[in-house]
């Protein structure tokens, strides 16, 4: 083939193994919680006109994947998944309102990429269209919360606050305000006075902001919480938090996961006028974007165990030619009682070899059944962990390895 | 936003609601039967370098969807999953062989949009990559066969045919007796004649190539099934199943459902020669490709329940404000213990709204909660179904809905 660079474009990835099977896992964790919550997925196509991306991203516009398809027609990868939500919302007008969808789908950004910045990355939205109500909001963060807890993370925070409280402040400040976790008090008052704040007003500022008080949608809010029985330990009031203003219009979170400090693993609030955008008329909105890399990356700095990895649980090797017949019988009898099994793929193979593939693979129990075996009508079973081995029947061998893989 | 059209590019579509889930059921169906058969994950990006791509697809390269990065780099979207597993295997060369995987992704082709053929459409994939022995062929039919059983289908045949049987015969000529279940005899005799053979040649070889018997490999296939304990109903060797020559080099394989008249729902065999492609060496390999559009349209025709769809089993009404907080604690207890439980977002909102929601969303049950059961700690289940109400306790609801669901 000459000289084709075999890899891929820089910020896509390539995932194999456990690491393909710890993303479907998870996926599978945010599934569950959301529709426990009463969400519906939603999929829409990875291309869209670009015209519907347009003019919806501000200065990351430039960040779109456009192209001319053979038609001649301006097309553009998906950015995010709030527009193609805002597109569902105007395209299909009777949709029962509130919507609440759930989607997790890629999507394409040109950035440069860096540690933990990929040009391809999967989404993992949360939204509730048609409703102003509190109730919505609640949802969300309750959702938001039980979800965290069936992924398996025992400390985290959803910060919360209101954009309420920052009406009047300038979108500069209210930025440098944003940062106070990552670079303190002084550095804020630094950025502040930078932007033509004097010493004393950035400080006076300062303060009014982290000592603002909840606003009453926030009491509302924690009340609705305690009465749906969310802990009042997994979620907390921070005035300092800001987040994006030209695009929230209420309430807004941010999730912190404790020990991990690499930022925020998730944000969202009420966003009243983006959702309407191809609509007649205005669509309230609220929703939960989760950082699908960065709770993975959280995940693993753990340790977690929560989503362990089941692939296959034995290798069924062939002892020899004229014995195959019984491996492959041994196969099919273990696949039907459900369990993940693997055929050694060639008869001639010496067994070690074999033993070097299940320990390659990973795969945790390899089945040995020669002539004395089959003729008892047992196995040998071998436990790669401790190589050790046993002879036992074959119809206890998915017992035998629960009991083993429970340990 | 003036006149932007609020639509999809031709070929491309949304999932709402019950196709979501039942794409997503279906996807889950086809994890778990690939996992039983020791196959992995892999997950490869949308976006490819386009010589990657380039000079695999012969004619059909035309439908590649490519284009210049910013960085002024040719990048492809994912045209197939058999290349990228060829890169794959190319980049990762520590990777324990064989290979075995499976690839459930979306791939993009600039087709001409018709009834059934789609720009975007998913690939559901199992290729073996790395072994030459029957075994691995023998297993992935044994994965289909097990796989749409898996799904619900009940009348199905894997027919199955050696390449060698067409030895010597033109590649023209081929094609046209691959049409043989859609135009007949006659039909296929018409085709060779316009191909210069007379019409004695034309039956002459028509005749050789279905009254062909089952080649030496295609004995062995067979017997490795039957000590697999496949069920001989299952399969069939054809000797007129063709499929594209120039890609596969030993059997081949395709799927038919019974009733199902659009076409085969999935194909495959043995081509050694292509996932070697970027390798230093051959990389022999056999796999399968499942129609997912096909099977789902399929399993649509058949009426099949098998993947029912499972959104949310009930709707807890809020009865008036005052009683809020009881409806809150409800539903908190029913998501608890596992009920997939809506929350009308309205507590202002008259029943009847709110019962015209839950149907609108087939939600099956609705709960109401007034002044009297609170007291006495009942609740009013509704039957959207039948319109019938019952009184039960809180902690029976979901025995209630398990065995109003499985009736």
């Amino acid at each position: 083939m000459g000289k084709v660079a075999v890899n891929t474009p820089k910020g896509f990835r390539d995932f194999l193994g456990e690491d393909a099977r710890l993303r479907q896992n998870l996926i599978g964790k945010f599934v569950t919680s959301f529709e426990r919550f009463g969400f519906e997925p939603l999929l829409t196509p990875a291309l869209e006109y670009a015209e519907i991306l347009k003019g919806k991203y501000g200065e990351e516009e430039k960040l779109i994947y456009e192209f001319e398809d053979r038609g001649g027609r301006q097309v553009a990868l998906r950015y995010d998944q709030t527009v193609p939500l805002a597109r569902i919302v105007a395209q299909y007008p009777n949709l029962t309102k509130p919507y609440k969808r759930y989607q997790i789908q890629p999507v394409w950004r040109a950035e440069n990429p860096q540690k933990g910045r990929y040009r391809e990355f999967l989404q993992v939205d949360i939204d509730t269209a048609g409703s102003d109500s509190l109730l919505a909001d609640s949802e969300i963060i309750a959702c938001i919360i039980s979800t965290l807890e069936e992924i398996g993370f025992s400390s985290f925070t959803v910060k919360i606050n209101d954009r309420e409280i920052f009406s009047g402040i300038p979108n500069s400040a209210i930025s440098a305000i944003d940062k106070l976790d990552k670079i303190g008090e002084e550095g804020v008052i630094a950025l502040l006075k930078n932007q033509s704040f004097s010493e004393f007003q950035a400080k006076d500022l300062l303060k009014k902001v982290t000592e603002s008080v909840p606003t009453e949608r926030v009491n509302n809010l924690f009340e609705i919480l305690t009465n749906m029985g969310v802990s009042n330990s997994r979620y907390a009031f921070d005035p300092s938090l800001a987040r994006g203003l030209d695009y929230y219009t209420g309430l807004i979170f941010e999730v912190e996961i404790e020990g991990y400090t690499s930022g925020s693993v998730g944000g969202g609030g009420r966003y009243d006028r983006l959702v309407g955008t191809f609509s007649e008329s205005n669509v309230p909105a609220v929703g939960f974007s989760f950082g699908f890399d960065r709770i993975i990356e959280a995940l693993k700095e753990q340790n977690s165990n929560s989503l362990a990895v089941n692939g296959s649980q034995v290798l069924v090797t062939i002892f020899n030619e004229d014995l195959l017949k019984t491996s492959l019988e041994t196969v099919s009898f273990l696949r039907n009682n459900g369990l993940n099994t693997e055929l050694y793929l060639d008869p001639k193979a010496k067994l070690d070899k074999q033993l070097k593939y299940a320990d390659n693979k990973k795969i945790p129990f390899v089945l040995i059944i020669g002539p004395n075996e089959k003729e008892k009508e047992l196995v040998n079973i071998k436990d790669l962990k401790n190589a050790k081995q046993e002879q036992i029947k074959l119809k206890d061998v998915i017992s035998f390895i629960d009991a083993k893989s429970s340990l």
